[in-house]
């Protein structure tokens, strides 16, 4: 492998973050117990996420949004005005909280650090993701951070256009097979998937993945072997 | 002046922003009339904006989170849902909006684009920011598109280092003088200050700037002479 630049996605690869975004969930289902079983609170705020996703992007503002216009829409206008109130606490909370790294994130970025230009490779709100890099500690590592709107083959193809290198130069690893590694595969680009134990449903996909430049590993420490001699 | 790259500002310098907010915000102070006068609702949604402002940052969906909350707020929480409902509603409006250039914009962009790098410096929700980029039928003619977070002196000097310039090769133009002008003149670099007739409280300071690398000028087109032998 001639990798030049490895790509790290952030949200739950490099740090904690679908955990947060599901004890929300979870509690705001809990506040419309009255009205429908937590279940399907959970599926239509997803449904409503969905609709949303090309108006508003990726981020937990856009999370708040689609939890005030789910909580309208199940009462049929009748929630109480408390819901409301929480739904905004929950999601200032999200964008107030700590950044909890993985295991293994910082020696994997220490032992790569001189052989590798480093780069994140995330998707959210700009803001909110500069803040969590920003206060993760881990910033200094890197030579360029990406925050895009999307993770599409268009969006890495601008990324590695940017970064000035071929795709086969290209490493990108990440806890979405979706969005973090068929893109890049399909690029001529390399992709190393690190499973979360918790998926956004939007993220999930059933798919099993052959290719020579691919490689799934247990945990962020297991890449090593393979990118240092 | 050996101007390399022109950066031009987006919302209310390329293309018409700030008065499509005011119109949502006058619906919604209307909204509330029953409640509180007009001009105390714009005054506490003000309030509300700057406290969420570092939480949120710039654009859509801050501002629709805001409205909500100073709905729930200005009403001790007596709010009609409905409200709640027309805030989402004005929200999603602006965010699909047609996009409408300023006059001479596409005229000006032509004129400069064989002689100078242009890029867009815009900061914002990034989706939302792309989509009107995207829409504006104008994206082609720039070199790069910079979304910030925030127009602060550090983020122009990463803009700067990015483009791989000197502070003097670079112009920024646009509406606001906190945000377009002062802080790139303080790195070193051109400003060309092009004021609009609506100008969002947050951006609006009195200053007098005298200043070798300062101009200010009525329309875009009016640049044109200083950029052009």
């Amino acid at each position: 492998m001639a990798i030049q630049v490895i790509a790290f996605d952030a949200d739950d690869t490099l740090w904690v973050n679908e955990p947060y975004f599901q004890e929300a969930e979870t509690k705001f289902c809990q506040l419309l117990e009255d009205y429908l079983p937590h279940h399907t609170v959970g599926q239509e705020l997803f449904k409503t996420e969905m609709q949303n996703l090309a108006l508003y992007g990726y981020g937990v503002k856009g999370f708040m949004l689609s939890m005030i216009e789910t909580a309208l829409r199940v009462t049929d206008r009748t929630v109480s005005l408390e819901v409301i109130e929480k739904a905004l606490a929950y999601g200032k909370a999200l964008l107030a909280r700590p950044i909890e790294l993985l295991e293994g994130v910082e020696e994997v970025l220490q032992a790569l650090q001189d052989r590798y230009r480093l780069v994140v490779a995330t998707k959210g709100d700009l803001l909110d993701q500069e803040r969590k890099l920003k206060n993760s500690g881990i910033e200094h590592y890197f030579h360029h951070v990406e925050i895009m709107s999307d993770k599409k083959e268009a969006d890495f193809q601008k990324l590695i256009r940017h970064l000035d290198i071929r795709p086969d130069e290209f490493l990108m690893l990440g806890n979405s097979l979706k969005s973090d590694v068929l893109p890049v595969l399909a690029l001529g680009g390399h992709g190393i998937h690190i499973p979360y134990h918790t998926t956004w449903a939007h993220e999930h996909i059933e798919h099993h993945v052959d290719h020579p430049h691919f490689r799934q590993v247990d945990t962020i420490a297991d890449i090593l072997p393979f990118l240092l001699p």
